[in-house]
């Protein structure tokens, strides 16, 4: 098994508190890790096999503020398809001129999908097999590009399809939303306006975010189990999807 | 223009003493930089909108030893396109289980080819829209993943096309292979036992690569001008494809 971490805000914010503490967990998921950036339709994804805790890569991500709209990250347990970096996630495709970022926790049984379209695997993990499918589904389903609205109509009719075969809770995005589906694990908290001293659930850090926020700022946060305490984490109801834009939950 | 480097070996080989060469001259080269490093089919590729010289991941990238296989670099003087992540070469795209990773130096006027495959470029470069097309045109020459001889007789005949439209310095890879079209500035250079002392072109740094290599490791890099002095880097001839395996040229 896995962690996965998301976030969406509603200007560009950095996720190095968030990272830090999720790369603390890295010591039991210790077969790789990933992250990936959206800043507007551009993307920056990291990948190494190596632990975060150990590697300098997730060392110099926690240092750096990069600041960003959208963003996956993910720890990793392998439990299909080998420890390399074909495997890491997040995956990253192209559609209808856009990046697609998506990333797992679960295990899949069995899962071997026919992959006839435009998306192929160039790993071997349960993972990349349902991304792509997920991708090739939506280039079928919908000639170009379709509205957030229609995408996730679309999703929703998708992703129970995959979940069929194990523990499947899934992020993607593809830099306007994050679609969040849950079958067992995944909780979600949205910080606004009073911001307050905040404190990782992981390690003794703190961070007072209303000294490096405005009013307006939105940040929804989606992690395997919640990072932080003190603050109002809310289970995902299993079997549901949901989407977030501009830091607020729309579905 | 742009600055363009690369690199394919017959073991995995680190290129920072070659990226902080090209790095320096991102003085006039300031509109972002990016590096695709192969490992086998894993694929790190590191973005960024800001100069090589400047950027803090380009610092920690010129620290930090990547052994790879292949290796594409930029360095960007924007022509066309916005400033931003988007447009920011190497570009990226997977097709028949691989990632494919290109970039360009040059300026393609008035160059818009149709589009109507699986390949849509995210931003608004030529460079981007010709690796698409690229891409496009090569899944449909191919039902599946052909040989490197019978890709690069497609490539022979797909490369000068775009090269009607103006200057098409290209490198491109799949991780298996590095092909290098040049149209004005492309020079090669293999480095092979006996290894010995090096100079870079651009600062007053030098490395003893006896030191750091066996006998039997084979280095091939590319880059738009010779990077150090004293080697016997050659150009490539105008209009010509030139590939690369195991870091040895092969045609």
């Amino acid at each position: 098994m896995c962690q996965l971490l998301g976030m969406n805000a509603n200007i560009p914010t950095d996720v190095m508190f968030s990272f830090a503490g999720l790369a603390r967990r890295a010591e039991e998921h210790k077969d790789g890790f990933g992250i990936a950036f959206f800043e507007g339709k551009g993307l920056r994804l990291f990948v190494d096999p190596h632990s975060a805790r150990e590697s300098a890569l997730a060392e110099w991500i926690q240092r750096y503020p990069i600041r960003s709209e959208v963003v996956i990250a993910h720890i990793r347990k392998a439990t299909q398809g080998r420890v390399v970096l074909e495997n890491t996630h997040p995956f990253q495709r192209e559609l209808w001129g856009r990046y697609w970022v998506a990333a797992h926790n679960g295990n899949l049984v069995g899962y071997a999908p026919n992959l006839h379209g435009a998306f192929r695997p160039v790993g071997d993990t349960d993972s990349e097999r349902a991304f792509c499918w997920v991708m090739q589904e939506l280039a079928k389903a919908h000639c170009q590009v379709p509205s957030l609205t229609e995408l996730t109509l679309t999703l929703r009719e998708l992703l129970p399809v995959i979940a069929r075969h194990g523990t499947f809770n899934f992020l993607l995005s593809n830099g306007q939303a994050l679609w969040a589906f849950a079958t067992t694990r995944l909780h979600s908290l949205e910080r606004r306006h009073p911001f307050g001293m905040t404190h990782l659930a992981d390690a003794d850090v703190s961070v007072d975010f209303s000294a490096h926020t405005n009013p307006s700022d939105r940040v929804a946060l989606i992690a395997t189990e919640p990072l932080t305490t003190g603050e109002a984490w809310q289970a995902l109801p299993s079997g549901e999807l949901s989407l977030w834009v501009g830091g607020e939950r729309v579905a």
